[in-house]
């Protein structure tokens, strides 16, 4: 997908929505474990009861991988049934040498179909730069995460006095554009997107973090908003499940549409 | 694994070498393209005639995952044909909040049956604590790589004069032991290598870069070497394609054969 497709479908929705597939076999509603794939029944209804209301799905593709090959079947039925109207990360977290990116690049741009991956920046350019390689898909690496342990070594400072996740914006945003990188930046650290947006102005965040982690949406959105937008702001666990009952999904709508009321003031 | 037993086993067989499980479907000899699985058949060949050679392999998991789910299939059966005599490397570079670092930890540990799992420490602490809550399983966090890209960031001075993958080493290695832990230090940086076993005298090192990517199987086990041996050497590319003939699987243990002879001097 296109910066252009995407800024046109966030105006059209008055959205900037994320929906995280994050789903757990433990915490589906127990109606759901009847059906032969209980988990994709469930993304199902979580994909139709907010479909209108986000922009982008982001299937965290460790949730799948858990379950091994099954997981994987899941995790390509999902990326079909989603479809095209909507930009889907696949949040992976990968990154290694060159000829490794390559294959990771092809697993989740050619196989399963993602217009973009999450990739951690630790290895440098040439683990960053084959996911880049492709027309109109997008790399999502990782600058200030929204966990406790991105005080570890990303809030550590360099003799320069910047911080590591501060380095690592400004130099990979040299290795590709506003067309086909984004960062993450998690809304847990709202006193500092302010600034971070000043760093990478044109850039789309990835925001994870609003919803069971804490952070808060209209402070993230006053933050970090540029004229394109310029924010996919996530929520996993909040969404997906509003309800264990049998109104799961009419619950996820409820509480999707409560951010997207929010969401509709600013874009 | 225990560390006493992937000791007993380096002693056993003299040799500290891992064999990467890398495989590319162009790159197989072509009577193997006959098979209903040319991939598991070629590995299948090459775990046969290395053997007795090593004492671990390491399938990269991005080579499976790059065939979808046909792939993921090839990286199970691989795995189970491996067994339990030799210790088993998922080389998946994970790392990612709490909740999703643990359901990585439950694919590559309890579905496939892993001993061990490469992990990158960009995320800190609460990212890579799930790995080491499992009972003689092993965590490889990545210290200093042996790409290009290592300069990026690895090599980054901070305001105390250290590198961040010196933080990263004296850091990591205080959230597990010695007994659960490794580091991934790649052999092309064979000069920092014996400045680096001083940072982390007990722990073993993962060290890839040897054979294609240049480094040198002797100088890195001189620099890196400690009293329980405390170095698995990787080689991937140099054995899986020493021939690409109907020889490959005997031009693979020559390959093998000629890193151990060198090896058996040193432990």
């Amino acid at each position: 997908m296109t910066r252009a497709t995407l800024i046109a479908k966030i105006r059209e929705r008055k959205s900037y929505l994320c929906v995280g597939l994050d789903p757990e076999i433990s915490k589906l509603p127990s109606h759901l474990l009847e059906f032969e794939d209980p988990i994709f029944e469930f993304n199902k209804q979580i994909i139709d009861a907010t479909r209108d209301l986000c922009v982008a799905y982001k299937p965290n593709t460790a949730f799948y991988e858990a379950m091994g090959l099954k997981g994987w079947a899941t995790l390509e039925k999902t990326i079909q049934y989603i479809g095209n109207e909507h930009f889907i990360i696949a949040d992976a977290k990968r990154g290694d040498i060159g000829n490794t990116s390559k294959m990771y690049a092809k697993c989740f741009f050619e196989e399963l179909g993602a217009d973009a991956i999450t990739v951690a920046p630790y290895m440098g350019e040439d683990s960053v730069k084959p996911f880049l390689e492709y027309d109109n898909k997008w790399t999502i690496v990782l600058g200030l995460t929204s966990n406790k342990g991105s005080q570890d070594f990303q809030m550590k400072q360099f003799s320069d006095e910047t911080y590591l996740y501060e380095n690592v914006l400004k130099t990979v945003q040299h290795w590709g554009t506003p067309d086909n990188l984004m960062f993450v930046i998690g809304a847990t650290h709202p006193k500092k997107l302010a600034h971070i947006r000043t760093l990478a102005p044109n850039h789309f965040f990835l925001v994870p973090g609003v919803g069971a982690q804490g952070g808060d949406l209209t402070e993230v959105s006053n933050a970090g908003l540029n004229s394109d937008c310029g924010l996919l702001i996530n929520a996993s666990r909040s969404i997906l499940y509003a309800s264990s009952g049998l109104d799961f999904a009419a619950a996820a709508r409820q509480e999707a549409q409560n951010m997207q009321a929010i969401m509709k003031n600013f874009v």
